[in-house]
């Protein structure tokens, strides 16, 4: 068995359901007459694309094909689709919920070297890339224009793994996600198909949209290779504000009051008093430690202005402590940075530890509840967990970093808590996905019927099951 | 056959490609034990529900099955599954493409009796209605909410409706189309089970998207019985202004100006000389008759002056000849609605005529000269039509009435357009839908691979291919 690998968290994984169906030494032989010496079996090659951010175990897979165009991936699809081996598409390993794990063992396929931004369309206000472009090379390549491409997981995730997991992120309920920015795709399919979906309009309403069915469908329907953007201006102005309170309860009835107001702020970020803490200590900031909310304003300075007197006026209502204002890029830079390194803050906290986030997103009116609730639960439990959240969308994590003696109670604190968040109307994941993480809740946030149209187009498209098995269903 | 009507206008569609699969008296029998009098086969029924806003011919149904809710629709869908009887969902009759057309015999089911709105929830900013309801009817069912629902296609369609064309209108520019403002729905597939999809949370990345895999599907994957929609905040101030330009390419210009500087209009309308004189005419308005942009903003008194500003700043560049601002709701309505009368109005000018309505949408980059280039064609071509445009989002219309002689060379203008709008990177239909009309440009758009998922998708989820047959494929 070549894909069992051992490490301490292996036994998180029930791998009885997973059968074995490891590329056979013919299959093997054909993909290295293809890619030459592209196609690796080395140990630390294959045990690299095994592991990505998340606790999940992390079963190499048999060999890893590094591919450089769209027919390569459509030849390595069509020789793996005959011989039905596991593909396992694989980019920057940023996943929290196991998408590259080789459960089934197969090829990882490795699409990193897919890495150029095709064009860049000013005038459209788009631009394509190919799916191993990662966020932060696509910000750097996009400088000049004046233009950004505006979702922001934290993570330099690519294009091609924020695509697979419907990625969004702090700018979302400003901006949108994945499925409100990508305009279409290039896309194989496991019969070597390869299909151009959408176009460079801003909408359409010809045929299915098959854009958005791949669009978080985690790698199992198709594999992505490029990536037509919508692009937005940089704006004017960019303002930062922490803003300090005296209870969680105050932070997140703030953010909902907003939105209620319709003040269209850039970000809205809830940092529990131990996320402050921990990033304080992790990223060198002397913040307040006290349930915060950082909010980015982006605008002209007359917007940014009329925005920060409305936010001023009615954060008063909310006994907010303290207002700090960063206007400096550097200063806003740091926050920011310091914002996307609350994970590693975080794992900070418990040396040698492996970290579980959780990631509900639910109804804007039952927010503070489920928060409030939460964090009481945490309490209750005796577990360290630090909260952030998207919360302008609603969506909010637990990071709770743990050893692997301390599983079995983190995994009952997020079954109460997708529980919890199900009950008010929500879903058991808004960005990062179902993976091998939330399986179970698939079916209890949708319904057997659901599942079983899912099941039906699954099955349809990829009758074979080679594409990421084990995922998602 | 029962389903071939006469009207002067039946000749337009190639009858030869529809196999009739009438509804058996066996059928009927059973849909009227489930139904008593709510099904119909009276002439002047069945007549109404195969008649909607298009130029296509208008098949009647064998039978009109007026449900009353989500079971109801589970127990015909049951009957005619078994049956391989076609269901034609119905609405308000409103397409633009002969949706509701029941090209092979069949059963309309009429779903204006599932008009309720079934909750509103102002703190989570959403609300879920019957697909029934109407777009006039929710706005009017929201107004003591301070909120509203914003996407606004003209007519006065079902959510339902607006669901099966992936709706947008008017408002997109700002707020989005269905794609964006649909939660989730409940949906009745062919085989009768009962799905809920999404949830009531901003966003989810819970498994495929059946939300958007349905929105746009023209009603060949299940029967949309319930939306949940996103709304949004009231504007407290609106403001509308007419710009008058020499040509139709400064008006353009400006719209691709005002999109790259990121001024959030709330509407972009573009009207060339001949709609303004239309509609001048039929609304009884009294505006200059050139190339006009009409433009909406929304906003706080403070932001609307700001957007002011800049747009007036940014307007004189090209060439402007008037401004005029209306800011009283009445002159505002008056004006929306004379707008939204564009289309009646461009029928008035031929008495008895039919019309057919263009509906491309392209890169932004590319709009001035594929408007031009279209104005252009229509000189030559010596054809009445008159330009209207969502051109914030790169769609436009051109309207042509036409009498039955004169249908090919309106056909063949469109064909061109349509391949001019492709070759600029776009799409054949930005928010009407493929239907009967548009089902040679599917293919053309998005290519034989892409076509064949779809179908794929078709096949596995309706087998016996009874959901609204011979529209889109």
């Amino acid at each position: 068995m070549l894909h069992r690998a051992s490490t301490p968290f292996r036994r998180f994984l029930s791998t009885s359901s997973f059968p074995a169906r490891n590329a056979t030494p013919e299959v093997l032989d054909k993909l290295r007459s293809l890619l030459g010496d592209r196609l690796s079996t080395a140990t630390a090659v294959r045990e690299h694309h095994g592991k990505d951010e998340s606790y999940h175990s992390a079963p190499p897979p048999d060999a890893v094909a590094f591919v450089n165009n769209t027919e390569e991936v459509a030849k390595v699809l069509k020789i793996c689709n005959e011989s039905k081996t596991p593909v396992i598409p694989f980019g920057a390993g940023s996943s929290l919920e196991g998408h590259i794990s080789a459960v089934s063992g197969g090829i990882s396929l490795d699409l990193t070297g897919m890495n150029s931004v095709v064009n860049i369309e000013p005038e459209n206000m788009s631009c394509r890339v190919q799916c191993g472009v990662t966020r932060l090379q696509l910000e750097s390549e996009l400088r000049a224009t004046g233009l950004f491409f505006p979702v922001d997981p934290g993570a330099d995730a690519t294009l091609g793994g924020m695509v697979a997991t419907n990625a969004s992120g702090t700018t979302t309920v400003r901006y949108g996600n994945m499925k409100s920015n990508v305009l279409g795709l290039t896309a194989v399919f496991p019969n070597g198909e390869i299909v151009r979906t959408g176009s460079k309009a801003r909408k359409s309403s010809a045929g299915y949209d098959l854009t958005r069915l791949l669009i978080g469908s985690e790698g199992t329907l198709a594999v992505v290779t490029e990536v037509e953007l919508r692009l937005h201006g940089v704006p004017e102005t960019q303002r930062i504000a922490v803003c300090s309170f005296p209870a969680i309860q105050n932070a997140v009835d703030t953010c909902t009051a907003i939105m209620q107001m319709g003040i269209p702020v850039a970000r809205m970020e809830l940092m529990d008093a131990n996320t402050m803490d921990a990033t304080n200590k992790y990223s060198k900031l002397n913040n307040k430690v006290t349930p915060s909310l950082v909010i980015e304003l982006n605008g002209t300075e007359d917007e940014i202005a009329t925005q920060t007197e409305m936010i001023e006026a009615l954060i008063a209502d909310f006994e907010v402590q303290k207002i700090d204002w960063a206007t400096s890029t550097e200063e806003r830079a740091h926050l920011m940075k310091a914002r996307h390194a609350a994970w590693y803050a975080t794992l900070n906290m418990v040396p040698n530890s492996r970290g579980l986030s959780t990631d509900v997103c639910v109804p804007l009116s039952q927010l503070t509840q489920v928060i409030v609730d939460t964090q009481a639960d945490l309490q209750a439990s005796n577990l360290i967990g630090n909260i952030v959240g998207h919360v302008g969308d609603g969506n909010f994590h637990v990071m709770l970093p743990f050893l692997p003696d301390n599983y079995e109670p983190i995994r009952a604190f997020s079954d109460r808590l997708i529980e919890r968040a199900l009950a008010a109307g929500g879903t058991c994941t808004g960005e990062h996905g179902i993976g091998l993480g939330k399986k179970k809740y698939l079916e209890l946030e949708h319904g057997e019927a659901s599942i079983n149209i899912m099941r039906t187009i699954k099955q349809a498209i990829d009758p074979n099951h080679i594409l990421n098995p084990g995922k998602l269903f």
